[in-house]
């Protein structure tokens, strides 16, 4: 089985504009073709979409737009991660044979239908996700000895990463008093600890190993995949750890033959202020309980390893598009054009993806 | 690479039933698993859902409902051939090595939002697919002489062979003056020359060649994969030939190493009557214009080779299920144990499953 990379992206401002879908998913191929001279839409086997909008046959319509005619084309949709699961649905394509290049791409309405957890009536009318936001919180608070004065330290790290990211819908620095002050939505978040909801779009290409080299000298690989899906309803999750996280990460850190503390730079699903310490103990880049100090340290040392483009709550969160951006950044990272993004001596990534309380996530390791 | 094969199945009666998509879902996963008795929830790897429905993350429901804890799972949607979209998926998974043993379920409620074609603004407010099956036979009979009546056969074939399928919505057979007499939708089409929206579910499981032994002693091998998309909008297209389904099928049988004239069963997407002559001249079977001349003898000696099952006229047609229940209809014959619609020799199979006007298509070739 050959190696896959990645050899192009396209990316959107995320914002609040009220665009197509169709518009959105043709916007950041757009881009992707311009940053690919040597593409050619004949060279293109297969279209994946990914995204929670409602309409249908996005994939063949993204294709139409784009003037490809692929093989395989289909949307793929698992909520919050879908962007990542469409990329290891394009490296399977890819390793099984079934395709040399694979076009991704990710796309978002701010008004997105996946906002809303319908199926889990154990919740009652509890189903838009600052709920399950709000009881992790509460339990990872209690269980740790975490202030509200602590968790507001990832959103003014990640409002203040987002700045230096042209593409992120956050424009300003927050103080913590800002976070702290900001409109009370439940007993233990604030509007400044969520991530937005908003519209935007991102598009990778992936091939072989050996089609690599026609788009780029400078490939990224994919060495490591997790995945795991603990279950759908809240009610049978863990509430101050991320176990499908935990599984994820290490079956990726296994693929890939690393540590985690060979990781130089992450991208974290910080859907919520209390997921980033509480995904970074998942990850196992720390010990349980001992997150919210290894953010501190970072902050501390303007270290901006963990998040570098902001994050969800400095980025937005476009559904669809989020696992996608995600990668796009630890693309960027290992080849050293982050600008005032870039980490120092970044040669292996990680990509953190989940849905839903982290009842699924999806690990990614990228190398150069 | 190893070979992937189809070791069990599961599928429900299609009907109008009122039931929610979850539920659909869950009643032919439960029939797979009453089919598998090695099987444990432990050994499924990944869940894949085909569906034009409109809720999320149904993967990790059915996972959680069924007691499935997988590392990949996701929806996987393409209109009209999602079903056969998430087999292909799926092989690819298990090619890649990612992994081993994949259920694959699709779903659907007669009520779909995929029947309506919302995106191809150029047909004003046609959106129906009766309009573009309207113009497919308008053509058609055109370009080759067909009549009315010669396509009524189609429906007199189908509905009559559905009465072998304990599954088929069709529960009578009908006269060609039935079929004329029916209701006049257009110029061109009566109700009985169309497949139903319906309601239904049907699931499958594939495995790796190491895994097969586990839960059958009679595996159905994946041997073929062809898949194109042609276009989106309806106006790019062709209006007498399928021109996605030949190009799926060359590659198929390409892969497969096998000719047209090789395949001892098929289930042909006749969403319409006319689909089933043009699909076959399309897919190889016979010539260009010839594809009535094909029914017609397969009608007058009761060869049933062509949808045994009674194709989607007969059967019914739940979008996201129709695929798989298609490609369960080419295992079932192969393992010869399809019963009253049993076809002699049944040794390699094909499966061709369609979406918007052929604008694209899959073809898959099965065999033991």
């Amino acid at each position: 089985m050959g190696k896959v990379g990645i050899v192009s992206y396209g990316i959107t401002k995320f914002s609040k504009e009220d665009s197509k879908i169709e518009s959105l998913l043709l916007k950041s191929t757009k881009k992707l073709f311009e940053n690919s001279p040597n593409l050619s839409r004949n060279d293109i086997d297969a279209v994946l979409v990914s995204t929670n909008n409602n309409s249908k046959y996005l994939s063949a319509i993204l294709s139409e737009m784009s003037g490809i005619q692929p093989k395989i084309s289909h949307t793929v949709e698992s909520l919050c991660n879908s962007g990542t699961n469409a990329i290891v649905s394009a490296y399977s394509y890819i390793a099984s044979g079934l395709a040399d290049v694979v076009l991704v791409s990710g796309a978002e309405r701010y008004d997105s239908p996946g906002q809303i957890l319908e199926w889990d009536n154990s919740r009652g009318e509890f189903k838009h996700p600052i709920f399950w936001a709000s009881i992790f919180t509460k339990s990872y608070k209690r269980e740790f000895s975490i202030t509200d004065e602590d968790l507001a330290i990832v959103s003014v790290k990640n409002h203040k990463q987002a700045q230096n990211n042209p593409n992120a819908i956050s424009e300003k620095e927050y103080s913590l008093d800002d976070v702290l002050n900001s409109k009370r939505l439940t007993d233990d978040l604030r509007l400044l600890d969520c991530s937005r909801p908003c519209t935007g779009g991102a598009s990778i290409l992936l091939t072989s190993e050996d089609f690599c080299s026609k788009f780029t000298d400078d490939p990224i690989w994919i060495t490591g995949i997790g995945q795991k899906t603990i279950s759908a309803g809240f009610t049978k999750n863990t509430f101050d750890y991320m176990e499908s996280t935990r599984i994820a990460a290490s079956s990726a850190l296994k693929m890939s033959k690393h540590n985690s503390s060979d990781i130089d730079v992450a991208e974290i699903h910080d859907a919520f202020s209390v997921c980033e310490p509480m995904a970074l103990e998942s990850l196992g880049f720390t010990d349980k309980g001992s997150g919210m100090d290894m953010v501190k340290e970072l902050y501390a040392a303007n270290n901006f390893k963990i998040n570098p483009r902001g994050g969800l709550i400095g980025s937005g969160h476009p559904l669809g598009a989020t696992g996608i951006a995600q990668t796009i950044e630890i693309v960027q990272q290992l080849q050293i054009c982050a600008n005032k993004r870039q980490v120092d001596d970044a040669t292996i990534g990680l990509v953190h993806n989940m849905s839903a309380a982290a009842t699924s996530s999806t690990v990614l390791i990228l190398e150069k």
